[in-house]
């Protein structure tokens, strides 16, 4: 094609995106949760309690050192901190949690709460807004930092389609955020496998729990354990090797489910459940 | 236009779908659910669990031939089988209520569980996962295709616009599946009124029910008997004649006031209830 | 560029606008809660309930003059009124409660119900369901109208972008919405400070309580006090210039933090909180 027809297209590419039509920029950093937006140090942006952002999941991170009592006294949290770290995304629930619960065990934090909002953009899963305590900012803040950069590691195995997604998470020791959210022991591994729309998690769940003799924690669905997200997840926990080798046998049928549902699923990241 | 702009045109329209924007495609294939997009049996799927696919409503259905037994302890079910068959969509609750409904009249199967996921893709209503139970995996196998091809008839009666939706059931006799979503009595006519936003619903059901003489089960809004959709939906029982009457009159006046939100809400299928 | 080229451009646009892509038209009035798509009076609508539409939100108000008994008592209303104002919405809570909050100070009608449906067409946020009751049809139609007229007001300080946006509301002087929706002293100052995503306004009201001495009636936040929508709020009492002040704090914060993520938040309507 001619350049002339090439300026065309830029024509209407301008217009659509001044009409407010977004484009998925599938040209974004691969590494680090994704670009950096904006961080603490270059910003433009003075609020002090900001610590940063990461485009993937619409992500920001907070750190408020010394929370109004009472503000303290109505947040929804397990135990009083007066040093409080927030992460809280549009989309993605198990990245985050995953991606916090590597933060508390690198730092002197504790998670206080967890909430996973109906939101995800439209999509079928949860955002989410996680709450951590401790007694120092500069260790919260540096949580919250580890938690960011983890992101472009947890989302890894997130496969997503126009018709659904696929979500699998494997660390073999489970922290505080994994208790908190899916009852996983702490120190024992832990795996996630999820699919959308929900019956294909049934499917990955069956698959994987025949694989590899692992414990079966709960079984999460629309009605039961989600926030009416339209996924299908199973959370097992147990010997290490038997969670990976479950969690991956359940990757490999949901693959190919969602994929005959019309696209084949891709994922931002690299996986990292090898 | 010359044919050198149609060019563009189709350039322009390659570039947005390498973006990532979707299309809504209104070619689509009138009859049993919509475009096949895969089967089992001209599938490049190697699963064993897979049935078939629709377009509409991203609906995937699935039969898991003898579910592992830990899975079948944390599986949120009514009854126990072994052999389960899987119906799931991220958009579409009544509809596939209303096809499994026919299936399970058809086969030696029984409904055992029916969730209702908050997705329909950012829409107003629900997606839905829905679960029965039978002894014979052919059985099993052969409702959920039923229920697949039924599709095509349960959403002649679902109309769309930009503002919002309308949802219309019908059937001279209920089954399962009515029972267990919707608590109508099996075997007697049932009749489901829905609008979207949920103010259309009411005024709907006021019209409906000063129609005929129906027996009211219950009124459904966010708050109420939904997973918080904006949808306000009576449910009704009765004689057939008077539940058919009472439904056509609910669908004439909300046609009208989804109208007046602006475009003219359409259906993608033809309307069964006449 | 030619006259040729804006054709093509014009071409493409109509091509998009065929295969159901929506445009953000930003060309709305910004007076009365943005085009009147239609009303009672220059209506081609033949349903006598039908009392107007707004465009912001996607809302449409209604009154039934006399109520189907079965209908009454299936509905989730506080009070047995045959009188009943509907004002739905598919985007937009706090706004609509103001709006309401409004016209029932200006009418003899009362509000009976508000359900807040997790909708808002894939954001972050709410829509709404209100119904009203009162005596005579002429009182309830004229407070759903006074209701539609407001919301150009009350969406005055709710910001958007993509990642996230923010809602502010302030009253003198609450009223029955205001009571019913976040359990504000009627008659008393009332203010909303939201953020979303939720962490944004875990921040905001940090920042809030910390700028004026005023009472905290709740915070919420996905898992409390929301249908599990991606919003963190304070709702605040107390004296009306103290907690103007907080409102106005908290919006400050949250416009950084919003806008760190990426595009500067925008309004559709003037700010009203000054």
């Amino acid at each position: 094609m001619s350049n002339k027809n090439d300026a065309l297209v830029e024509q209407v590419m301008r217009e659509l995106l001044k009409k407010g039509i977004s484009l998925d920029d599938k040209n974004q950093s691969k590494s680090s949760g994704g670009f950096k937006m904006n961080d603490f140090l270059n910003s433009t942006s003075v609020v002090p309690e900001f610590v940063g952002t990461r485009e993937i999941g619409d992500t920001i991170g907070m750190c408020i050192p010394s929370v109004d009592p009472m503000l303290l006294d109505q947040l929804h949290i397990s135990k009083r901190y007066s040093v409080i770290g927030v992460l809280s995304s549009r989309t993605g629930a198990g990245p985050h949690i995953m991606a916090v619960d590597e933060a508390v065990k690198a730092t002197n934090t504790e998670v206080i709460d967890i909430e996973l909002p109906r939101d995800t953009k439209g999509g079928a899963g949860h955002g989410s807004l996680i709450l951590i305590g401790g007694y120092d900012p500069s260790d919260v803040r540096s949580a919250i930092n580890v938690a960011l950069d983890n992101l472009s590691k947890t989302f890894g195995d997130v496969y997503g389609s126009d018709a659904g997604h696929l979500e699998l998470q494997f660390t073999a020791r489970a922290a505080g955020a994994c208790h908190m959210a899916f009852g996983a022991p702490e120190g024992k591994a832990y795996g996630l496998i999820c699919g959308a729309p929900a019956g294909i998690g049934v499917v990955m769940a069956d698959t994987a729990l025949k694989t590899a003799g692992v414990d079966v924690l709960a079984f999460g669905s629309p009605a039961h354990g989600t926030s009416f997200s339209n996924e299908g997840m199973v959370h097992i926990s147990g010997d290490s090797g038997a969670v990976r080798q479950a969690v991956i046998a359940g990757r490999e049928v949901g693959l190919k489910l969602l994929a005959s549902m019309g696209e084949t699923p891709t994922n931002d990241f690299p996986s990292y459940i090898k």
